[in-house]
């Protein structure tokens, strides 16, 4: 058995079809998109076909703004901060609302705001690591410029009640942004159904290349630019265009929805299966229900035995896993997001994340089973706390 | 003869070098490099390697912070937004100096910031296309925050009294920022020799990838990140590492560094004989002189032609060309930087910059001179106003 790639929500492998479409974009069709000559200009249908592709997975209507960003962090930033030099200090709203369990490039966005006099709330998640619309309903007062809630936590996986959120929002007149990062490829993300006016998303967490990422924005809608410059994007946010990855991302997001179907059945039925195995393990947790939760998700704690620990066994023996966000795992603080669900320390210390992609296999699942299995068994006779 | 592409100050030709070297980093190296397991840290020797290579380029020492961006656009805009978060919302200094001849990424983020606020001072350009360091000197006020002056300028190729002005801000304890994006792989950028507390560069301009670009920092200096979140670039600047774009950029600036004499031999006696060779039309101008320029640009103004009519004309017969800086070629506006030199309205649309690179050839070069001699005899024999 080879390595085993278990930590989709980190990044993902990307998927060979995309990375044979990137292919001609370094040394044949390297032209800069906004030249006038044909190196330019003969990119513009390849780019055209991949943001339709971005539109169609995320049922934009024609008049929205997809915007290409270099990432989510920069698509989260690039709202965070537009509402502040837009609405905020320009106007008499101060007001963010937000919760405990984002992602940091959204936490430390509203940190940074909060330096700079904004005023944010922080809602916390229920019992089932779930925000509440309610909680966002009554958070919101007329000072409330945005609400920044994600679609799916990076870390538990659980999904959030976001198109009641939207309504919420909707209904109070204040602007809504969901960070959507682990939401694509995994659940339906239709900007029809569901009211967003901006939502953010990263084409490396779904098969697609690092580096590359988008902001929708709603039709009438508008921010200022996080990056100033050229005209690209209509002045919406500039620098050249990256066309590889534009043209990467786009056939990942057609590859996206195409297999939603087999994410939902195939990989949610790989993810159960490891999930029913570990829970044979005695005095183990698993977070949330899992028909909350995106199908290729489970986090699970393992009583007496630090998640880190587990995490080098199982690396040792092929197995990547993770502790919680790669974004913050240098950090030896309990994990913020299992500390927010209100599992007490020691509980924030055991955690570990296992996800899937429609790229694992059922040999792989068994043999993590298996290797799990040994590795709790292996820590616990070793453990001064089981 | 296949198509001429002389636009390599808009963007190159990844070289194949490059390409092979980024390989790897799609669907085998995949792994997010703050993730704790071996698929994020088997990468780390690699990102090392490619750091090293672009420390070593720019003369930077232990101690200076490279953060990696996603271009020049982003490194612009964090040294000026960082600076005005920093030093001038915090303190009593107000003023930024720069040039009316700056790329739109620095010039648009300096109305932004003059919309916040702050004083923006633009210097003149003299007769020769260049900034004067007692231009500098003369506008730095005990409110100054930051000059920012570009290294070489986009589309005169001009390169500017860097070091001198460095060493006027240096003298006056007042920062400096430069925006190399035009002088990396044609002039040395020596980081020891030139005591610059900020530079700007972007992997595309010098056979890099797009989508990737870097922000030197002066040892002991500090800018509030642009993109807040994770902890990567010690959280200097978050977002998921590109590792393909970071190796690739990383190689490119070797390739760069081991080619600066090829250019400032080759690259440039190709560059003189296509000048001396459309020099023989009659009623042309060069702009600047060409020992005061990078090695690989020449921006010239056919009387009675407009600079766009040319354009399509080379174009049509497989040269690619510019009339300015891509990021503002869809502005039907007079070109700024002509503009800018004080040339006048009919010569500011009669501009054509041709840009060469390490893989333009003799023949090609002899090639542009037939076609672009005949091409402006063409349009003159149509022209109303020669």
């Amino acid at each position: 058995m080879d390595r085993i790639y278990l930590d989709n929500n980190a990044t993902t492998i990307v998927d060979p079809l995309v990375k044979q479409a990137m292919e001609p974009y370094w040394c044949e069709r390297y032209g800069n998109p906004n030249s006038l000559h044909t190196f330019g200009t003969e990119v513009h249908p390849d780019l055209r076909i991949a943001m339709n592709r971005l539109y169609r997975g995320l049922n934009a209507q024609e008049g929205d703004d997809i915007l290409i960003t270099s990432c989510a962090t920069e698509s989260n930033n690039t709202v965070l901060k537009g509402i502040y030099f837009d609405l905020i200090k320009k106007g008499k709203k101060n007001h963010i609302v937000t919760t405990t369990v984002e992602h940091p490039c959204v936490a430390n966005s509203c940190k940074f705001l909060e330096s700079q006099g904004v005023k944010v709330t922080y809602l916390p998640v229920n019992a089932d690591a779930r925000v509440e619309a309610d909680a966002v309903r009554h958070a919101i007062t007329d000072k409330t410029a945005l609400v920044s809630v994600m679609w799916a936590n990076n870390e538990t996986g659980v999904i959030f009640p976001i198109k009641e959120i939207a309504e919420v929002c909707k209904a109070k007149g204040v602007l809504f942004h969901t960070d959507a990062v682990q939401a694509i490829g995994k659940v339906r993300v239709d900007l029809q159904d569901v009211p967003a006016d901006f939502l953010s998303l990263s084409g490396h967490k779904f098969h697609g290349p690092k580096g590359v990422g988008a902001l929708f924005v709603r039709k009438g809608l508008k921010l200022p630019p996080l990056l100033h410059g050229g005209e690209q994007m209509s002045g919406k946010r500039a620098g050249t265009l990256n066309v590889a990855g534009i043209v990467g991302m786009g056939l990942a997001m057609e590859l996206a929805s195409d297999n939603l179907g087999y994410e939902n059945k195939e990989v949610r039925r790989l993810r159960d299966k490891l999930e029913d195995g570990l829970l044979k393990i005695k005095d183990v947790l698993v977070i949330s229900r899992r028909e909350l939760r995106v199908p290729n998700t489970v986090f699970i704690s393992v009583r007496g035995v630090e998640g880190e620990a587990l995490l080098w066994d199982l690396n040792k023996s092929g197995i990547a896993a993770s502790t919680g966000s790669a974004c913050a795992s240098e950090s030896l603080e309990a994990n913020p997001v299992i500390k927010a669900i209100g599992l007490g320390s020691e509980l924030s210390h055991t955690g570990i994340r296992l996800s899937l992609s429609r790229f694992t296999t059922e040999e792989e699942i068994d043999f993590a089973i298996k290797t799990f299995t040994e590795a709790a068994g292996r820590l616990r006779s070793i453990s001064s706390t089981y």
